[in-house]
């Protein structure tokens, strides 16, 4: 019977090495593949909102919360993998991407196979019955929609903000929700708090993308670190080009007539305050959710750590 | 609390029901790609398995067997959408596969759905921790593996026999080890039992491949149903042609230079004999299973339904 109780920090290396030691002990053949990963680690963003939110009164957290975070960030470097062949990425994190290293073909199975190890790990909780509350399988279910939907409005040159609110709440703010959740079930007695972490990590995951969507239209390439392709050469439409096109109706008319260059769109973003606008929408969101962190009575330790992730959200991660 | 208990066909007829609902309430989105699936269901073979062996003395069966038969389809489906990705197919089961018909990245997500939808599934089991020794995601897991080995000696001319029992362990008999598994520990209070269910199970999945790669060297595309693209026009590698190539390694040279045809390889490993080798080599596997079946001391009923499902999969479905 392990019960251990770790600090934030000691829980986090922990969590780290786990995903490491996942990617690693894979099957030859799998690991040639996925191991590759390991190079472009994000910053576990997820993983420190599961560890935060399993955070006790007294500061320790549970072991349990370990294998969740581990879990979560497995599952998210899944959907990456599959994202990609959705998105042709051949980028992530200034990384070549798996489907453009190794084909579409392999990287539909290392998805997979990171969708089951997930799974996996999830079943190593020690007393799943504990947390009942929390199925991952609905945020899957989310995921897919948030994709599925993001497939279907491609090129959409009239995409509503509604349905852009959609799409990032299922391709972003829904593995953010499951994080806050999967932390909260460890460390809630009352289990009617559980909806006020669902809702900060939806809030936080919504302005995470939002913040994300700006770097296109603000950041040059290397300064991004995302991708060769931009949003908008991938026909991906997001709130800064919504705003923009909605203010001027005529560059919406020359996406649709082909004519609309990826610079010129930048600049045209950048007079009208497409960026700023949607700046504006994430901190509506940042002020909901700083309510809610307050409504919520947390430790000031807890409270602090849920802050960094809401600000890195906002400011974006490299403030 | 349901504490069913049903008979074979009832059972049989609920989880064809079940697969159904789970397609058809699928969110618009998704069911617009999954409804199609329900157009070419197949013979529900690992379904009727895992009933079959769910099965109690006195014949009846506990819900909780549906519950995982319906969970094991819908994976099925799901591993059926994402192998079409990988192996380009065109047709599956005489229908337009959901890659062809709507292109891979939506045909990625619909895979990742469908497999949410069967964790979900197991996940509404009522009391799971009743069946802990089974765990789904080990079995993911070799399938995974499976598929990738199997990409991994696309067009590989020198395929060993072990490594192409390799693949059609994780490709086809990793799942009806699974489905057995999955009927067994409902049914079975004998723990000790267990593997002997699932190495019934495994061989009956690899006698049910070894019939399936036969097909493309005894029928012609009509009766075949399956693609319009013969495995060896994919680059798979069967053993039927493992035998052939070994038998006669100047097919293996023509092979390689790309002067094979598929006509002419037809016909010689007709005349060499490569199909009657593959099922000689099934037939080792039937004799064995049949064994097992004896060991077992099953009702009359239980035998004879997992004894049939032993000579579809060897005879093959149509007879």
């Amino acid at each position: 019977m392990t019960n251990l109780s770790l600090t934030f920090e000691s829980a986090f290396e922990k969590t780290k090495k786990e995903v490491d030691r996942i990617l690693l002990t894979a099957p030859l053949l799998i690991k040639n593949y996925v191991s590759h990963l390991t190079l472009s680690h994000g910053k576990f963003v997820r993983a420190r909102a599961v560890l935060a939110c399993a955070m006790q009164e007294d500061g320790s957290i549970h072991n349990d919360a370990v294998t969740f975070a581990t879990a979560i960030e497995i599952l998210h470097l899944a959907t990456l993998v599959h994202d990609d062949i959705m998105d042709d990425a051949e980028l992530r994190r200034g990384k070549e991407t798996l489907q453009k290293k190794f084909g579409k073909r392999k990287a539909v199975i290392c998805g997979d196979y990171l969708l089951a190890m997930a799974i996996k790990e999830l079943k190593s909780v020690e007393d799943i019955n504990k947390y009942t509350e929390f199925d991952i399988s609905k945020y899957i279910e989310q995921i897919c929609m948030g994709e599925l939907r993001q497939s279907e409005n491609n090129r959409n040159f009239n995409l509503s903000v509604l349905t852009y609110l959609k799409i990032i709440n299922g391709k972003t703010a829904a593995l953010f929700d499951a994080s806050y959740f999967a932390g909260a079930v460890v460390s809630e007695k009352d289990k009617s708090k559980l909806h006020l972490y669902r809702k900060l990590g939806k809030y936080t995951g919504l302005i995470f993308q939002m913040t994300d969507d700006c770097i296109d239209y603000e950041n040059d390439e290397q300064t991004a670190l995302k991708s060769v392709q931009s949003d908008f050469e991938q026909g991906v439409i997001t709130l800064p080009v919504i705003y923009s096109f909605n203010k001027n109706p005529d560059l919406r008319k020359q996406a649709e007539n082909q004519t609309l260059t990826t610079t010129n769109l930048i600049n045209q973003v950048k007079e009208i305050g497409g960026t700023i606008y949607t700046h504006q929408i994430a901190k509506r969101y940042y002020d909901k959710a700083i309510n809610i962190l307050n409504k919520m009575n947390l430790s000031s330790q807890k409270a602090e750590i849920l802050k960094g992730l809401l600000d890195k959200s906002y400011y974006g991660l490299k403030k």
